[in-house]
């Protein structure tokens, strides 16, 4: 089976939005070991969508549709395609009662047009959506296979993955599979980790070995191609092995895994509760705590003490401190953790203070960030971060960094990983 | 002229990499009044390369190319192009000097396959690449237009910028111009907006008016095409009155503003001081805040409450109030803004309170979120809100919410918008 992926909006060729859709449908049909030949992207244009699907009936099994099923008027994916294929567009009652009740739980009054949602391809098989109003839809015709999924990645990415994907499952019968693996890094460069493990990426053919860096992390995708899940699992865990044997220092995680999950896991694993003093980072790190469910075990809270007056008022760090060293030192966050610490009787207390730019402050250029860590009954420790990004890039860098930093202290300290 | 983007990659047929290029260089092209009409993606393979170029040229006026101009064995981009048209490929003497220069620079031996990216279309405009080795080409063959371009973005965006556009734009006679702008609106859905301003959907022609919901709030894209900027500004400016006469209650900003944004741009002009209670939200609110440069003026810190125990040991909320209405009630995120104003010495105090998700809790259902207001000396007020997403979606919906609902009130009691 090959398929051809065709997003269909104009925001995506005046380029408002990038085809985030076709890259995360692509590396979900590579997991199933489908091939994609092609992506299309075509504007809210009948007559153009038409030629897009006509040239797609010549070069690919089935063709998935990204957009245009939506209330509104440029929506128009399903109305084409019903038109080309001469079937009628039926209401679907399950999808009308979800679309009520969507409404209902808002207490909005639906609007007419928000019908048109519930309407299907006739003898299609319909796609639910859990986050959403519209329906997806799988059809046949001959031996053409039809998908039309939601433009809301929202929606598009958990309706694939657990109705799409199942299906397109059972009707492969080859059973090749193309398998990744994503193994994460943090605290070496991209360049770095290239050069250190250039004789693997220079001789590899299967599984093939991708680096990427974003946000301050390298990632290395390791792709194998096998008969089956056990023998590309077999490749996967050899090419794995020989590249943590040269920068396994530097791995954290895998897959989804992120800074902060790894940090909450560690957390669990050895009971530990935790809060944070945040100055520059106003609350983001526990934020990033805050994204993984069940996170409250573990989190108790924190402060942000944005001001001065803040710092001395509510943390109670002395003004004869800040005077003689400034906030942003290694003793206002080692007294910045310290304090938290045992304001909200955890074991861990965490500082963070810093300059995010653009300008600079106190003295110090933009990106000087001072984190301090208090463990335990430990002495407290603190880091000196010196970043060079924008404002909310040096902000989210620093909360990495302190998940990081706990961590290898954690581990130091003898915490389970 | 119309426009085709092909890029050429088997990395994004994986899905390894979105096909951001064709993002760069479509918005770029829009600003010129050029129309793209389609965005491919092919794989490193010569035979569906051609297919897809076959194509284009019957629907294009220029094709645009992004990738496979590198040194390696599956960078066929121009070779195969050069088949296609029957021109040689000769050797560029200025782009193997960059090349060998870059080599030279980073003390590194340069291999052979490297001289490979010196070579150009004959009869080619050459591109220089000022950020990496291989050079882009633009050439003209009877009426259609091909331009080449490197595949990394941090290549392809500068050379398009500063050595393509201006070409295209000298290629173009008619020098009109594409002018955008964007208006947001919030507490409206996608398809309300759209029914209430139908009648201005259905006419447009120029200005087009595109509707595009995201993250619970919902923008206008008003693009007009002139002869010069002027007019375009005129033409905007029209219809935006139109559609501001109609919608105007629910329009909180322009372009590049966020409900943060506009929220610290209100208390800035009332010179008021705020603080935050957050439970749920673990210091997200606080965080959007602090992305705005300058906020430190305005912002003066906040707690993070995620347990219960703090907010009665860091807040000072009484186990009655919460053995009696729960945290999660109107009463409880009342006295957060309220003891939370007190605490900081603010002039307005937030509190929010509720159940991010997945699961329920405190036998509420995921997604119910209390926020209360403490404004001056104004008895608070609160706000129950049902949301239906993911446990992340609705921390991030909560705090737009949130900001959005403060406007109204500061507004309500006659401070200046």
């Amino acid at each position: 089976m090959n398929v051809e992926i065709i997003a269909v909006g104009s925001e995506l060729l005046l380029g408002q939005i990038a085809n985030t859709n076709a890259k995360y449908i692509s590396s979900q049909l590579s997991e199933l070991g489908i091939n994609v030949y092609y992506h299309t992207v075509v504007g809210d244009n009948s007559a153009r969508l038409v030629e897009a699907i006509q040239i797609a009936e010549q070069r690919a099994d089935l063709i998935i549709f990204s957009g245009g099923l939506g209330p509104t008027k440029d929506d128009l994916t399903k109305e084409t395609i019903a038109k080309h294929l001469n079937r009628e567009l039926v209401m679907d009652d399950m999808a009308l009662q979800a679309i009520e009740q969507f409404f209902n739980k808002q207490n909005r009054v639906m609007t007419d047009n928000n019908r048109k949602q519930a309407l299907v391809l006739e003898g299609s098989d319909v796609l639910t959506n859990h986050h959403g109003m519209a329906p997806g839809m799988l059809l046949k015709e001959g031996k053409q296979l039809y998908m039309l999924l939601p433009g809301p990645p929202k929606e598009l990415e958990p309706m694939f993955q657990f109705e799409a994907k199942p299906k397109l499952a059972a009707l492969l019968h080859d059973g090749g599979v193309i398998t990744s693996h994503v193994l994460r890094f943090y605290g070496i460069g991209e360049a770095e980790l290239e050069v250190r493990i250039q004789h693997i990426l220079d001789v590899q053919t299967n599984p093939t070995v991708a680096p990427l860096a974003s946000d301050g992390e390298v990632t290395l995708r390791i792709t194998a191609k096998a008969d089956n899940e056990q023998q590309a699992y077999v490749l996967i865990e050899d090419k794995k092995r020989e590249i943590l044997d040269i920068v396994g220092d530097y791995h954290y995680g895998d897959n989804d895994d992120s800074l902060a999950s790894k940090l909450v896991e560690m957390l669990f694993e050895n009971k530990l509760t935790i809060a944070a003093a945040e100055s520059l980072t106003a609350g983001l790190f526990q934020s990033e705590l805050a994204e993984i469910s069940g996170v409250s075990s573990v989190l108790v809270g924190g402060v942000v003490t944005y001001s001065e007056q803040a710092k001395t008022m509510q943390l109670g760090i002395s003004a004869q401190l800040i005077n003689r060293y400034s906030v942003v030192s290694s003793e206002c966050a080692s007294e910045m953790a310290l304090k938290v610490r045992e304001k909200f009787g955890t074991d861990i207390g965490v500082g963070l203070t810093g300059v995010a730019g653009p300008g600079s402050h106190y003295d110090q250029p933009a990106g000087t960030v001072w984190i301090g860590l208090a463990i335990g009954n430990n002495p407290p420790v603190t880091h000196r971060l010196q970043l060079s990004g924008a404002r909310n890039t040096n902000r989210l860098r620093a909360v990495k960094f302190t998940c990081s930093y706990l961590m290898r202290e954690l581990a130091k300290l003898g915490y389970k990983k």
